[in-house]
């Protein structure tokens, strides 16, 4: 019987059926447990908040297995030898895909002057269909090129531009403009970095159409957001849809939430879910215990 | 010269310049007239509103065409017994699809809560993922088969049922129980005949996982109203989303104007495009012209 130490408190509640489920499923004989003797410890399934920081005496531990994607808290962990496993859950993906489809049709339809319609205002006005309806994609990554894939399915004219040269996308200042100026819908998919931070400024938000709808699923500092509020308030950005802010929670006297012109989502759009990433730790666990090489394993030399 | 009466006056604005160009494009030397003797008509493009309902005298018509996806208003017309054609437009399929799939996703990532969020709670609780969703659309027709592919492509577990058998659907009353129990949400895309009068009654509905979400882009009758407010009422169904009823524009004092369960949308679902609408009705009367059989002919027995 193999022994599964579950070293992450704050998800113990999300894993404790789906975890053995998962190893059921997998067709490995293990035991999960919260609390163990460190020698008996075949694996551990680890947050990095956890209270666990020193691996020394998990002298029989064949992996690490991390319920997080980043794993820059953990690689500079002299204890830990072991080999070590980040989370590549299929789930964010499909997680984050189904946030931006779904936005982007709701303000594709208009659907808020349907939900909320105190007036009880009849209008058969048809919106346009999604093919007249354009949409870019900055950050053309993993997510980014997925959820352009799903629109595309669903027949928005996307243009993706990424900072680098990538086949099929914009790239570059003057790719940029040119991705804004046609688009009637944004979504920003890029990572944060020293260039990307403030990218959507005042002088960006300019080049939009009147009216163009801004949705963040990505990361809170790619707005300026004294420039968004303002474009919001002269109506030259027409609603913004954010999941993602400087500070989180969103402090409750932030303009954003009171803003009739900003939907707050409270950083739901991609998050590692329990059902599909106790799949993940469970075809690794049989994999140790098959003698097969383990999935996404980090590279302590590159830290990731 | 083949003469074409265009007997639906309040579209004539729209197809007066779409209709003679596609038929152009088809290859078909016609005249599209409002007015003619019924002698002289070979094909009528209809809509079921049109004053036009004695079709007796039309006995050199060789097609009714109509504009209407329904034709529920058409088919008891005794006088009429020229093979009828109904509308499959690919313009009205996509929009039927986008809302479909908008609704789907707005139910599904539960955005209502954050689009009006009055008390700015901050509740990181993610919806679980569409694979975990399951979805049954009733109606597998040309539009119920298209929204089922788009929400199968987004990972939705999608059940279909059909009146009739259809591969790869559920069928007939045993059909529509299991349908209806493994639904959170519930697609009606069903046409209306006398069978699915008030089809989702207090007993259907009652079948349904409580808090399950109903979407009705199909028919206002295929609801008991009764029966679906008082579900909603006691919690039963969860949310219901409706864009047709059996009265249009929805009377003010309707009680679906102000349920917090429900949404009312204006009859938008799906509208007949002219651009595209147009090219259909051209193919047919290409068809007809050529000996060949009509595209989207409707059975008179079935009702549809």
């Amino acid at each position: 019987m193999t022994t599964i130490l579950f070293a992450a408190p704050a998800l113990w509640a999300e894993y404790q059926t789906e975890l053995p489920k998962a190893l059921g499923e997998a067709g490995v004989a293990a035991e999960v447990v919260t609390d163990a003797l460190p020698e008996t410890v075949d694996y551990i399934v680890y947050a990095p908040s956890s209270p666990l920081q020193d691996f020394t005496p998990y002298n029989r531990t064949k992996a690490v297995l991390s319920l997080w994607a980043g794993v820059e808290r953990i690689v500079g962990n002299a204890t830990l030898t072991q080999p070590l496993c980040r989370m590549v859950d299929p789930g964010l993906t499909e997680g984050m895909v189904e946030w931006v489809v779904g936005h982007t049709l709701r303000h594709h339809l208009g659907m808020d002057r349907h939900i909320v319609n105190p007036g009880h205002v009849w209008d058969p006005t048809c919106p346009p269909l999604a093919r007249e309806r354009p949409v870019t994609v900055l950050g053309m990554g993993a997510l980014g090129a997925a959820c352009a894939s799903a629109l595309r399915a669903l027949n928005f004219p996307v243009t993706g531009w990424s900072r680098t040269e990538k086949p099929g996308c914009l790239h570059g200042e003057a790719g940029l403009t040119e991705a804004l100026q046609g688009a009637q819908i944004v979504v920003l998919l890029l990572p944060k970095t020293p260039e990307t931070e403030n990218l959507l400024n005042a002088e960006r938000l300019a080049l939009m159409p009147e009216g163009a709808v801004i949705l963040n699923p990505g990361r809170g500092a790619l707005i300026d957001d004294a420039a968004l509020l303002a474009a919001l308030d002269a109506g030259q950005i027409g609603q913004a849809t954010l999941d993602v802010f400087r500070v989180e929670p969103l402090p409750a006297e932030h303009p954003y939430w009171i803003h009739p012109r900003v939907t707050v989502t409270p950083h739901i759009a991609a998050d590692t879910r329990a059902s599909t990433a106790a799949r993940v730790i469970a075809e690794n666990i049989r994999r140790g215990e098959a003698g097969e090489p383990f999935l996404h394993l980090v590279d302590r030399t590159r830290g990731y």
